[in-house]
This record gives C-alpha cells, sequence and structure tokens, in this order.
C-alpha cells in the first residue's frame, strides 16, 4: 500500500526528477503529477518515468487530489510558488520544499500559509554539478542526508510522513531546527561552494592545460547552477560570511607555517586533517 | 622491441607500482626491477605484476643493467636517492623522477650528478589520495598530464626518452621550464590541496554528520599523506605564498559580494567560475 495517494511535484529539475522517479520506483505515491515552466521539460519528465503526468500551470484538480506537494524549486521561487498552491486549494495536505536555505524560507511559510497546510522544511544533501531533469536519477538521494527542520509550530505527524518519504527515497533522515540546519550547511556546503569558485578562478590559462585529478575534485562543484547559489549567498548571507572568515582565517594559519617553514605546524594541520577526512569516509 | 632493456624503479608506492604495471604491461621494457625499503613492499610489488624483481637495498648489479632508473621517491628524498645512485654505478644511463616540485630538484641534481647520469625532470599530474602498493593501478596515468622540465643543460636525447616512457603509460606529456612548472603547479595543485585541508578543518562535528557528496569532493585529497606534502609546501614555499594570497584575495571578494548583498557581482562571479570549470570538463 503506497504511502502517498497522489504526490505534487512542483520544479522537474534534478531534484524535482529524481524524486518524482524515487517515489514511483519505490511505489511510495500511486500516482505523481509534476509542473514545470516549459511543456518540454514535463514530457521528457513523463518519459524518464519521474510523473505519470504533468503541466506548465499548478492544475487546482491535480492540486486538491494530493497528499503531499513537494516544492522542487531555486529558493526564491519556493515561497512564491507556495503561495500560489494555497490560493488553489481549499483541502488540506503536507508541504515540503528541497531548498538549501531553511530559516527565511520555514519562518516565511509557518505566517503565510494557512493552517491547513502542513509545511515541513526539508534538504537533501544530495545534488550533482549537472542539473535539469535529463540529470535526474532516482538513487540520487541513497544513502545521502537529508535535513528536516521542524519548529514549535510544525505538525509532528507531517514530520513523521515528509521524513518517511526521504527515507523511502533512501535518504538518512536528521531532524534539526531551521536556524542550526543554516548554520552547519554554510560550512558542509555553502563555504566549500564559494572556495571551488575562488579555485577554479585561481589559475592562469596555461596552468589549467596541466591540471589533474585534484583540480577536478575541489573545483566540481563550481560548475553548479549561478542563479540558484546567488539566491543561496543572499539568503544565507550571515552564516556563509561567518563560515568564510572562519575559513580564511584558516587558510592565513595555513599560509604563515608554509611561508615560515614550520614543518612542525604544518603536518600536525596536515595530519589533523587527513585523519578527520579519512573518518568521514565518502 | 621494448624501448628499455631495463628499467629501475626507487620507491614502490602509488606512483612506482602504478608505472612498474604500465611498463610491463605496455611492454616498455623488457625487465622492470623495484626498491622499496620494506621487504613486504617488493613481495607485494611482485605479486601485483609491477616489478620483475626487486630489493630492499639498491644493487649496483641491477642498476648497472639499467637504461633508466626512475625516482618514486617523496621530495625529501630524491636528491639523496639520486646521489646513492650516482655512488653505486659507473655507467651512462636516464635518471628522471616523479616528484611535485620541480626547480629545487633539478637544479640540484644538475650539479651534483656525474654527466654520465642525463637527468630529465618530470612530474606526472595523477595520483590519489590513495597511496602505497595497494593503491597501484596501470592506468593511473592514462589521459593524465606529464610535465617534463628539460633545462639548457638537460640531453634532448634523454627527453624524448622520458617523455616516451610517460607516454607509454598513457600520459600527456608537456614540457616546461622547471620555474614555470613550480608556478604553476603551485595554482592546480598546491594551494588547492591546502585549500582542502582549510575546508575538511572547517566544519564542527556535527555538520559532518549531513555532508553530502559536494563536501566530499571539494575535500578528498586532504586525505593525501601529510609527510609528502610537507615537503611540497617546504620546497615550494614562495609560489605556494602567492598562490595562497590570490587565493585568500579571491575569497574575500566572494566574501564582501556575499555581505553587501551584490547579486549581480555573485552572478558575474559564478557564472565566470561555471563557464571555466565546464571547460575544463574532467
Amino acid at each position: 500500500m503506497p504511502q502517498f495517494r497522489q504526490v505534487s511535484i512542483i520544479g522537474l529539475g534534478l531534484i524535482g526528477g529524481s524524486l518524482g522517479m524515487a517515489l514511483r520506483r519505490g511505489k511510495v505515491a500511486r500516482r505523481v503529477i509534476g509542473f514545470a515552466r516549459h511543456e518540454a521539460t514535463v514530457q521528457r519528465a513523463k518519459r524518464r518515468g519521474a510523473i505519470h503526468d504533468g503541466d506548465t500551470e499548478l492544475c487546482p484538480d491535480w492540486l486538491g487530489e494530493s497528499d503531499l506537494v513537494v516544492l522542487a524549486v531555486p529558493p526564491d521561487d519556493a515561497v512564491r510558488m507556495a503561495r500560489q498552491v494555497a490560493r488553489l486549494t481549499t483541502h488540506s495536505f503536507v508541504m515540503t520544499d528541497a531548498t538549501s536555505v531553511k530559516e527565511p524560507i520555514v519562518r516565511s511559510l509557518e505566517t503565510l500559509l494557512p493552517s491547513r497546510i502542513r509545511f515541513v522544511g526539508s534538504h537533501p544533501m544530495a545534488g550533482s554539478e549537472r542539473s535539469g531533469i535529463e540529470a535526474a536519477d532516482p538513487a540520487l538521494f541513497r544513502g545521502a542526508p537529508c535535513i528536516v527542520t521542524p519548529t514549535g509550530r510544525t505538525d509532528p505527524k507531517a514530520v513523521k510522513q515528509v521524513s518517511r518519504m526521504w527515507k523511502s527515497a533512501g535518504s538518512r533522515v536528521i531532524e534539526m531546527d531551521p536556524k542550526r540546519h543554516d548554520a552547519l550547511v554554510a560550512q558542509i556546503s555553502h563555504a566549500p561552494h564559494l572556495a571551488a569558485v575562488a579555485l577554479t578562478l585561481l589559475p592562469e590559462e596555461a596552468a589549467l592545460e596541466v591540471a589533474g585529478g585534484g583540480f577536478s575534485d575541489t573545483t566540481r562543484i563550481a560548475a553548479s547552477d549561478p542563479a540558484m547559489w546567488e539566491q543561496i549567498c543572499r539568503m544565507n548571507r550571515k552564516e556563509i560570511n561567518g563560515a568564510l572568515e572562519r575559513l580564511m582565517a584558516g587558510l592565513g594559519r595555513l599560509k604563515t607555517a608554509v611561508a615560515a617553514g614550520s614543518a612542525g605546524t604544518l603536518r600536525a594541520t596536515l595530519r589533523g586533517a587527513q585523519a578527520r577526512r579519512l573518518r568521514f569516509k565518502k
């Protein structure tokens, strides 16, 4: 027996498309409906088995039959789309999102949405430097952490339903306060993203010609969608600022150790990082 | 007809082991001899098909029959091992290395070695966060750049032989002055390595629990051998210092754009990095 009668996914990019595929293959939803801006995307999502049906306009009937609505759109669009869904429906259902910033979105939606729409913030820590429905992969969430961010105002039953859905898609679910989420994610995703951008822009052209696997790995995420990342940086600016400050301080200490030829300090730092990275092993 | 009668590889770690395997499989050398500090490593290298025979002590007879000697040891050991090889032999042969820093090593060896030993500096841009003979892989060099660094004092025939050897192992060979090598490699390998170290040490423990693929990619190389990297940092300190300074300046500009909410500046920078990274495509 599927967990959901019908799931509507708004946004059929990498995340929305992969989720649709995972929900259909895992028989988590009897029916998956998808909405995207372009008809070609809707058609591709159908062909790829991500959705049963879909449209370029939010359809009140389809939304009305859904027991879960997932906002799989960039941060700037999430609040706007949620309000539109609220205007077009009258029934009660669970709603979640998949954006990389939680505090501003959760806080807005808790204020703006009617109580019949039980919103729970989500952030699957899965992704790729690729984007769009063509990059969608039903195994995208397998083994990846997914942060779910209930607050004092969140319906506990809705939290359970959303967590179960992500688990069915293969994720390892961790619950966390939205503010805490934004602080931690600045450290392991947002600041590393900007570091990858700076590293990509560092070498002169001739150096790129001889770059190998190390450069390739450290800069891979810099190929991600600039528009989405500009939004993330804007929405989580305070935490990112703090994380970048600490990162630059760490780099500064390494620079000083290199310049001074402090073999002991340098070796200790390199060893600490190696031990930590091996413990993380992914 | 193999290019070499006998190749001696000193050091049977990831690079030495992988090179031995590639030379044997590609029938580049009729016989491959290997030297390592520990008997167990020599035995494992034999079992893995990296060498025909080997020892824990440099053997004058084996070296004497070699037309190529490869120093596949960390930077600090390269000069010392080269001198030892010179003391133990009287015949003429080609010698190369595989270290990540070229100027100090090439300059030392050009002064120290007798003219019968025709040294050519090499740096295969291949590697892994793993090390040791167990991680060796005959395909390690396939498609990877290999920088060969002749100077005005290098024998052109030796350069040709060394280049041909790396090409046979699968590398794309690029010739470059040793000083230029050290400057470029600081930008695409040494500074990115230290950035990966700083990124690994940035997050609090709780953040590591929820880290995903982006963090994994950007920090992978921080798991590499700390002792070797301390040596690289010491030997290329001036260029690394300059590259880190420019990297920190780039990060500082990103930080300012994030803090000021300069969407335009930020988007332009993210777009520039994306275009560059997509062009690099690896």
